[in-house]
């Protein structure tokens, strides 16, 4: 038997966020010394880490539920999907850019720009899959207004903007952000759950 | 046909670690030079690398026949599953942190610390599984009252404390909780060998 | 039930270019300081890493398109494939060394080379896929005269030759070549939903 | 429906193998510069690169067409297909020590051992699956006497110690290896695609 076109999509896309999410976690460098002294110099990688571990694993739920809902692709939801995990592919380095200088605007800015195109490439993605599978698709009822997408982009605007006159408000804005994409889509995984069939083996 | 939501969960996590097994071994650095000497630096780097190895390698295997003997998933139980791979992913730094000085305490105490998360996230899952397939489903009825999962905790606190005490005493502990878990919960394969259909094809 | 051979081919190809594809953005350096001159410096870096991304992301996509249509498999065709991932392994390399010397002929020759390197082999395995399914197959009728591959043969060796002149002409010459490829072939694509199952599940 | 446990199997196999692959061309260094001279010190990285490719390369031809003729797993097949994979994953390593160091004795006496190994948990994973699966089994039946299997060690051990007389005689050795493995076991192959149903879709 042989794959549908969407599981190997899933594939290749889950395999792409396993390698950014576990490479991520060599922005964290190997501490030069043993003391308490250069541990506490990790603090603010491990915790860009966190937030950076965060965004990946949601991106990964959301995109699993979105292709769980997905009946037909095209080529334009490939190319559209290469571009969101293009996006993705950048986090690493600014995660290990802001671990380096958490205290400074640009760093800070630069990590909000890189959600931003993500979150802008997964609601391009969405749109795509509505076009292959018409607005009566489970994904086009489910989806609607999209007002988290709209409210993401909002959120991650405000912290670049407000990078400048504090990282630590950018940073709060990002996991503000993160927090509120925490909880998948409920209609979308509730409708999917109708009408695919069940998953138990 | 589409994959079931509990092989895609298993895909990724398996992809996750393959990417921490294999990158792990990155921590052993390049030798200097092509001496006897230079081989001998390698020596705690080769060692530390074999535990951690052995460490992730037995997260898989047990990760793979709990989800072999799990027949539904949801938010929670991907949330969960997130949890834990986010604690094997800091393996890679402790191993390289250790390798690098492996007489001293603070990397010996947080080597355990991330064996402690990774027991406890665990132990989590399974917890979330059984809430979501019920006390009755193949992996209520196997993991009882988790005695393994419990030894691994208090071993991984001792290994902790006495790291400030001595390292060595440290490492012995981690590889008795390895040695301990080497073999798989048998009740889990054999009834999920009874539930699901033979793998022959 | 057990994958078919052609899945796990398509299978391991994927773990492979994701990997490749992700391990690319490490070719991008963490920079030294948080100032817009630091971030600048990354331009190339970033550019390169653009393009690099859409040249595994079109093999990808094409590879994809070729396996689906791909109904058997022999040992000729793994190798073949093996033989295409040797030369996509290699764009990380010269990714990293045309970012860090964008101005210089030599590393935009290199560049060329492993295109070159990679359409050669891909042109290989489609012949070698023929070779074991036959001119009537779904790929034998659908490559034809393969005049984009002949055309990117051209361009790539145009843009080698030119390097040595001014390596933007060979950087433009090869970002051509993307572009001729970003659309798949539409034949293969069509022929191909002709002759297997609806993917909808 | 649910993958078999072969497959999955496989399937993390595969992962390792992918990252390994890919990561080893990590082994080659970005050139300091960009003159010839430059691109002429990778010429020793390069060579043993194509070398533990084709090595890799091997492992997982074989490996694929090992598992596509078994039937059942079992823990003991499970350990010893990790075990196989730990002396897979130290590959990227010893590559990276021949590279910088290829005129010196040590460097090339640990690849053989490296390969040695390997070679070695094959055999051993072999011996298990037959274990598991009789040796009236499609696995059983084909091994045999194993003659390469034993022959590989023989050629390993004299490249090991010839190492100290010329590491180029223990590079030839060890290329003459996987030259031997390039052609699959046919017995399997054929065996196999009696025994199991056909690929096409």
């Amino acid at each position: 038997m042989r794959l549908s076109e969407t599981d190997r999509l899933e594939a290749f896309s889950d395999g792409v966020m396993a390698v950014i999410i576990t490479i991520m976690a060599f922005s964290i460098p190997t501490p030069d010394g043993s003391s308490a002294a250069a541990l506490r110099g990790l603090v603010p990688h491990l915790l860009v880490y966190v937030l950076s571990f965060a965004m990946v694993g949601i991106y990964w739920v959301n995109h699993h539920h979105l292709l769980r809902a997905t009946g037909r692709i095209s080529g334009s939801v490939m190319w559209s999907n290469l571009f969101l995990l293009f996006w993705l592919s950048l986090f690493p380095i600014v995660t290990a850019w802001v671990g380096r200088f958490p205290r400074h605007a640009l760093p800070a800015f630069c990590y909000g720009l890189v959600g931003l195109g993500a979150g802008g490439a997964y609601s391009f993605l969405v749109r795509m899959i509505i076009r292959v599978n018409g607005t009566e698709s489970v994904v086009g009822r489910s989806v609607g207004t999209d007002t988290k997408g709209n409210l993401s982009i909002v959120l991650y605007g405000a912290g670049m903007a407000l990078a400048f006159v504090s990282p630590w408000i950018a940073y709060a804005l990002y996991a503000s952000v993160a927090l509120m994409w925490f909880v998948p889509d409920r209609r979308l995984v509730v409708q999917a759950a109708d009408t695919t069939e069940p998953d138990d083996s």
